[in-house]
């Protein structure tokens, strides 16, 4: 949560010049997303979100994102939509960073989920697959089986740092994921970090979803398990049955899942664990001290990844048994 | 710049149902000061700021502020209004801090500086000293010459390794102001802390001035001395003549200067230069590794110092010699 870029009035009237926009009353750089700078502008009419892409994104990736944002909001999915510049680009300079403007969302993230909450968004999810369906657009996930992997090896020397015994459980569960993962399931668009801080409401209904900058193509009940492990865990990581069954009651009313998905979600869940507790494993074992954003503990991930290497079929996460 | 208390949703919801408001579309934190947590509140109408004040700020010093500000906005000048709930209160409790809600004010801060920007700058601070005249409550300064002492105690043994020689610097400098100060020119409120940052434009027209929470009463033309370091020095701290000129001629359009004010503008203006190199230095001196916020260098401070040193009289700022 930071500005990493801080931008002048002057360089951002230069910059806002090339765009019909209605007169620019404010910019205030907000506190949103971890990888990029952003912006809020107040016009005389409605609000726009400027985004510069930092160094952890990958540039030649962007035209990706900013294409799936238009496609879902054509689609009509509720997302920031691209703003184009008179030239008809979305995507420019500012600062010496590519920066692109979009609309702005109105609503919030919610920190106490109800189940309602979980069926707004295993509706809206299952509308991104469908919408993403032809999206003609390919960018492969840059953190699936392969990578986490590579993400092991870099840690693994240092893993027991974090828990004792960390080291042995990864590499023990990377060895079943290898085996059991299932790449032939149903693919597309997926979000892929769908987490609370991603879906805003408003009078608890669900009114967007935000930061594409790690959808990918893969398989689609894999976002629903990332989903699950986000959504539907209570504190001291205890499961909450109830959330998800309307988290899936939600997503089927879009889309229903097959049952090769259903008999799969288990393995699904279990590698969505694994992932960030990769990626949290690393981040902390690379803290700074005395940095202002302190990394989440991976352990809370590790206690989800135990959770779901116990779970024997689906019917633990409250549904029928798919077999 | 940071968001230190992140407000959820629900809580910021309990919280604004104790005003008259419109329905609000969506909070979101600003990077924005860097001593409390700032809000951006986006509603039906008019946007509000929310401000949490964090550890560093004495919350029995905020009546003072909250009244400071509101008073000013009575008087005309454009700063933020404290907003009340039903009950008249301004300063409630959020998250465990006392907050308070106030009006936004549109426009932004300039990063290149020019000439008119300073005159408006002089007019807007002298209506500041004016409005202020008749404001019931007082604060002393917490950052005056008793204080600057007290610092340099605190950093004496250390200043060295910011750049030899600096701890002799300042303990001289310290002993000149300490036989120097003028304690008996023009006194009321002034705002201490008039940097670019807190001064917002909106087409080279000063718009609003924000952060008033080093406001406190001491002589009103130690102000300008502090406006005189932080708006009219160029990079590598050459000093703007022009610059001096205009922030001057827009003070006394307001409120004339006294000749033994004049007289004294050089010493307060070694004054405000050595209260920001004690205070940046303190904090050089206390960085974390690591940490997001890198602390501004006390070295741009020491070379106005020294410029100030070598003013023989308030003609090296571009003014007929009082004398």
């Amino acid at each position: 949560m930071a500005v990493y870029t801080q931008v002048s009035d002057e360089a951002l009237r230069a910059f806002l010049a090339a765009y019909d926009l209605p007169p620019l009353l404010a910019a205030k750089g907000i506190a949103e997303g971890t990888e990029n700078s952003n912006y809020l502008l107040l016009t005389a009419r409605e609000p726009y979100i400027l985004t510069l892409y930092e160094a952890r994104v990958n540039v030649e990736e962007l035209p990706f994102f900013i294409a799936l944002m238009r496609h879902l909001s054509d689609k009509g999915l509720t997302c920031p939509q691209p703003v184009a510049g008179r030239d008809g680009e979305a995507l420019r300079e500012l600062c010496g960073r590519k920066a692109a403007l979009t609309s702005f969302l109105p609503g919030a993230s919610v920190r106490s989920i109800r189940p309602e909450h979980c069926t707004e968004l295993g509706r809206a999810l299952a509308r991104l697959h469908k919408a993403g369906q032809d999206f003609p657009l390919q960018r492969p996930n840059s953190l699936t089986l392969t990578n986490w992997q590579t993400l092991l090896s870099g840690l693994e020397s240092r893993a027991d740092e974090i828990k004792p015994g960390l080291a042995a459980t990864l590499r023990c569960e990377m060895d079943f994921l290898a085996g059991h993962w299932p790449e032939d399931l149903p693919r597309g668009i997926i979000h892929a970090d769908l987490f609370p801080d991603n879906v805003f409401f408003i009078d608890g209904k669900l009114s967007g979803l935000i930061d594409f900058y790690f959808a990918c193509t893969d398989v689609l009940a894999y976002d629903l398990a990332i989903c699950l492990n986000a959504w539907c865990f209570e504190d001291h990581v205890s499961f909450n049955v109830t959330k998800m069954r309307a988290l899936l009651k939600g997503y089927q009313e879009e889309r229903a899942l097959s049952a090769r998905e259903l008999q799969f979600l288990p393995v699904l869940c279990r590698g969505a664990a694994l992932r960030f507790l990769l990626t949290r494993a690393q981040n902390w074992l690379n803290r700074q001290p005395g940095a202002l954003v302190t990394p989440r503990s991976p352990l809370d991930y590790l206690k989800r990844l135990t959770f779901h290497q116990q779970v024997e079929s689906v019917s633990a996460y409250g549904l029928e048994d798919a077999a």
